[in-house]
């Protein structure tokens, strides 16, 4: 089995998070998987991802106070492996998983994620549940100091007790069983637990000895850059950054992170920048609100995640998406860059400005033609200003500009002059160009 | 009731840990409790203190793999309390807890200690148990991340919430019905969760609510000398160092800490350097072993701590204490300079020698007499040399040995000479003198 | 020579920094010199401190790049010891130093000071400058990468060498001969370079060397409180925080550090909380201002330095204090709490307030009388509250308070009612109150 | 001017640090040079490039106490330009810099390098010396606190001033006119003071604007990863850990760094792991001695620089070449493997063994042939043992082996069978193999 044959092109999806945060339930999956079926998947969207704590009956009902409510009962089989709340997952009932959602889902023509933790339940642990194919139990596996700082389920296993391992793959046995097709683990990437990298890799045996192409999520980040040789070798994707949300400081940090991790984008591997928090969001606790981010900051990330080939996950609830919001994700100009084959490489980055470059070989099939350029200008300024590429500055754009007088702006499809090697424009505060020369 | 009343000189006694560990049954405790009775009390010795898990019954059966063995059963009461495990202490069989053994111990003419550890059980959380006088359960203050990082017991608890007092309130009248004399809480005096520093005013109070006048004791250290106000208006000793076991460097480095904590010992309030580990010790998992101190180590221990003032808990198995090491704790001349009234203080450290000073004001009924002088010359250097006092270089010395022309060496009994303010002795590697003056 | 005979209570005086920066004169220390001797002598005040680059002739010149400009000509003798210049400093012409400036404050029946970096300049290292009583230059004995993080003038030396304790000596040698009763060195007490430990062991042998009681005084801080026994072996005063202005955060702050500090006031050794920010400062830079403090910040201030008795060192111009300022700087009862003998200690430190506690043997020669008891309660809420003392929650009260009914409030003179131990006051926001009882 | 045509291939050559230190003189450099380019020049060896200090005329005089020794004399122009000291390099004299020497070397067909430190002499700031081509003085762009913590000769520069773009312009101005091929810049790479990123930029601009192709080499490291893009936009080569010595741990932490950095191999663009500790070296301070590396660590050594890629600079003095030395460092086979187009990757790691993969385009101009592919084995354990390669657990090399039965060794010529996608080797203990397949 070859990971890097998952995902070829960068993972493009909904995750149902940065509405629903912990109370999804199948009708608003269903729901948002019929509008991508319908709406989105022609333009390439296709992952259905199920986020954190479907196992968990109580939803969001504390959430004045916790966010994860500790010590609650979850749908546990007898091998301290966590099932879908029937209660709130109706399909799930009679020991079937989510078999029954993911095949509705495969059924649409689309493919079905779950979010997990990293670790074995506390829970599992205290009472002494079994392990499959293993005389072993919770307890003997569950290290009671290893913990996720930020939610109570999960105790961390110790790599060195064979039996560890078989709990992955006794997951992954009944997630391959279910039909899952993307994994999204959580409490690992950043590896604030010293198992962390080891887990790492049992999560990665696990998927190969379950024999179905699962793509692998890691989460959350900042990941280390110290470590890309570990998430390449076993992941498909490893979130760059901690919880993205619609916030113009997190999006001028995301450049910096992007510069670090360019060098790693490659078939199969994938520096993960999060959600994109568009549309209606936030729907599980304040209140659903739209999206801070204005439409040029939001012309900005998506241009952003294009060139630099981040998987793409929606954070809105689909069904309610507006016009001007669908447009943005379905720009076919734009989603062409994100599948390009090569790796991008940023040219500028000060406090004010970002230039991107990537190419694409546009030979026909004779062998004529020549190589397209693809240039992102981005205006971090928090007003009107000229952003301009001088080629001559780089020796990475020698002669790829040669004999070129203009350029499409991709979002607006208008012809941009492209003069003596010099390419420019004029961007609002915040805003973005994504140019085809 | 004033916490500084309890203890007016530095506690001494016996803790089952140096040679017990998690092990020590009934009858261990009432031999070292009738050896101490009979040996030892008559020179001031009187705490009997069991030490950590006495209310788990596993002790140490897994000790090649854990100290602490994780999600076992640990005896406990409906209201979330810790109860002594009655395979291992019989008397404590139909809910009688402890109160049978400290009867005995009182009857001896000693006082009663018990171990505890910071936070509510895990398995109260877990389990959703209750909490005596409220409508509450364990699970509502217990912090699912507020866990001790070398012991898998327990959650601390949410200072926010009113049923955490409620719970340590709770633990206390139990210990008082008990008739507990002494409380070592430990995962709570170096501050490791943040909860801590309000878990130690909440302990103070609890002691305060109970009525029973119970010495408080913080483990582990070191405690931060930042922190010095809040351990001393809410505890009666606190360690000022982590584990101390029987390695020199370990000894070295406690001249530091009472360099740094010398100013902070007063009456009801003593840094506690942990226990003496002298004779038989270490019987729970290697296998049992004399100390590696050499005698004059020993002394020079004995003799920190007795002009530092520190309390004394003797960590050797009583039943086995050998003629010389029981000579050492019975020195009425060294332990009364443990009792002395005054705070002591370091005239000279260096990575050589080290001198400290203490007095005692030796007037009369009629006002006549003058000021005994105790000086302790330690030789931290690995081959004998002399350590010289010069008296005229320490202000603080001004007058205090005019007229004086020799001194007693307190382990020896020998006869020193001084001669125009200069003290002086021939010690051997790591040997140290205890002059009066 | 007994340092701890220098300074039995707080040093009182003025110090140019908060007005004049680097560019006090002559004619600036003269005036403020007359102004205290004759309108604040009286009370206590007698030392005149002249801070920072007095050898340098730059003064502010370039203060809008520059506090202290680098690589500047400094007066600087053949011996590598830095002089006054001439330029600001008249009286120093002809080699004579400070020695007229400090005959005419002492003529006023004042004390002189002055403040001195830690190390040897840069310069005298750069241009192998000899050093009095050796044939040892400069460069021998100054490390390179030794240097103060904010001023550019000095190297550390080399404790190693010998001559670097002749090089301290040759400057006290100076400082002795001219005059000098107080010397605030700066650079050295929160000992942020290696070799700063053992240059404050050298400026004390220092001036023992040289024969003259001069009050040692450390900057800047914070000084760490694991290193009190080596403030106190060795100096006289020791910064225990940052510079401190006339900012309501930093006062509030000022009371965690006097918790730390509370056990290490004795006669000669006083924890420092810099100088008071009152009047008139910061004439040096942005233009001449008022403190930013409030009338009842100020009596907070004042409390404080008063009742944990740190030294007082007005930041104010002189010349031009105001009538309200004068009064608070001079009143009789509130400068007697100053110099008491006792130490005082914290009862209470919430966040919204604090309460102090000293008292005084007030027994006549017939030992008749009873003890004084003074509190000092502070409001640290940003509106009026009543702040209350319950002396049965603090067993270090016990009996003092026994048959008193009433206080006096020192700064207003107003009758406070005492009833059943409990004391009150309704404090402005921000404000104080000082009871003698 | 493009940086990344200056050295399409790993820069190779000697440096004469680990030999001479701060010693090396014309007639050192010039033996050296004639060597390499008798011996040495026709496998690819051509930088001579003199390390650190050249400008002092101290040498290693006083190298018991110091390696750099303070405030000593360095020789200068009046433009705070460092000049070779006349007495060590008396081809200097005259103002004629390295000019003389440069043109020697390159006269025997070799390229000239010179070490330099970031930052303005500190002498020339002390003595406000000037600035080619400005009005400016050393002392106003030197920041007396912008210090090198291991060498005591520079101030960093204020990038904010434009003359220190200006005084970084005048050196390589010079440096061009000499005829330096090769600048080795430290005290940069792992960023210590604040101003070192704009410093690298100030160098690269430098070299642009000089017009004289210099490869720009940084030191020392650890270089940091984050700053990757830093480094590739400005230099040639960047320090990946401290200085590298003969010690197997610093050998095996390697292998850590390499891996790390893979992706950051491309033509121009080179992350250093230092000179090559062979043969003999440390002529300068103890006493020359023969490298510490066993003949197996140093296959390993030059089998990581040639897989990696990494620059090659020797660190023996040339004319004590013993013959096995000689043949490690000239086995075209090996240095083909370092002169290869391609990005190597690591395959394996763990502290046991480690396997690179490198591969080579082989068609002939017809387009027939296949990918040659490199293997590297490296055997980190105590002992000897079989290190083995299991093609199918690595995507990466799928297709790679199809057809082929046997590889070569590089090392020793021999032959080893391929068989169903498994290579092994036996290693002697800390041993290495690179196999041609």
């Amino acid at each position: 089995m070859d990971k890097n044959t998952f995902a070829l092109t960068p993972p493009m999806g909904w995750n149902s998070y940065d509405y629903y945060n912990t109370s999804a339930d199948e009708q608003d999956i269903r729901k948002n998987a019929e509008y991508m079926a319908q709406h989105l998947k022609k333009f390439g969207w296709e992952y259905v991802v199920i986020d954190i704590e479907w196992y968990s009956c109580h939803g969001h009902r504390m959430n004045d106070e916790y966010q994860y409510i500790p010590y609650e009962d979850m749908a546990m089989d007898e091998y301290s492996r966590l099932l879908p709340c029937e209660a709130r997952f109706p399909s799930a009932a009679g020991g079937r998983g989510f078999k029954p959602l993911a095949d509705y889902i495969h059924s649409l023509g689309l493919k079905f994620g779950i979010h997990i933790m990293r670790g074995i339940p506390r829970i599992a642990a205290h009472r002494h549940c079994g392990i499959l194919n293993t005389d072993v139990t919770a307890n003997e596996i569950a290290e009671p100091n290893n913990i996720c700082f930020w939610n109570p389920d999960m105790y961390g296993v110790n790599p060195k007790k064979p039996a560890s391992q078989l709990y992955y793959d006794s997951i992954f046995a009944l997630y391959a069983e279910w039909g899952v097709d993307f994994v999204k683990c959580d409490d690992i990437c950043r590896l604030d637990m010293p198992t962390a990298k080891e887990e790492i890799r049992m999560l990665h045996r696990a998927i190969e000895h379950c024999g179905r192409d699962i793509v692998l999520s890691l989460s959350p980040g900042a990941a280390k850059i110290e470590e890309a040789w570990l998430y390449e070798q076993n992941s498909n994707m490893w979130r760059i950054t901690d919880d993205f949300w619609d916030d113009w400081k997190a999006l001028v940090h995301m450049f910096e992170r992007c510069e670090v991790w360019q060098k790693h984008v490659t078939p199969g591997n994938y520096p993960d920048c999060d959600m994109l928090p568009v549309g209606k969001i936030g729907g599980w606790h304040f209140g659903e609100r739209d999206t801070n981010f204005t439409r040029d900051e939001q012309i900005t990330m998506m241009t952003l995640w294009s060139i630099f080939r981040a998987p793409m996950m929606i954070g809105a609830d689909l069904p309610q998406l507006d016009e001007w919001t669908r447009k943005l994700l379905t720009n076919r100009d734009v989603l062409h860059v994100l599948n390009l084959p090569n790796q991008a490489m940023q040219l500028v980055r000060t406090d004010k400005e970002v230039i991107w470059l990537n190419t694409e070989d546009a030979a026909d099939a004779s062998g004529v033609g020549e190589t397209v350029v693809y240039i992102a200008l981005f205006n971090l300024r928090d007003e009107e200003s000229i952003v301009t590429l001088h080629a001559e500055e780089h020796p990475e754009l020698t002669g790829l500009l040669d004999g070129k007088s203009s350029a499409t702006e991709l979002w607006t499809g208008e012809t941009v002059p492209v003069h003596e090697d010099v390419v420019s424009a004029v961007l609002p505060a915040h805003g973005a160009a994504l140019l085809r020369i």
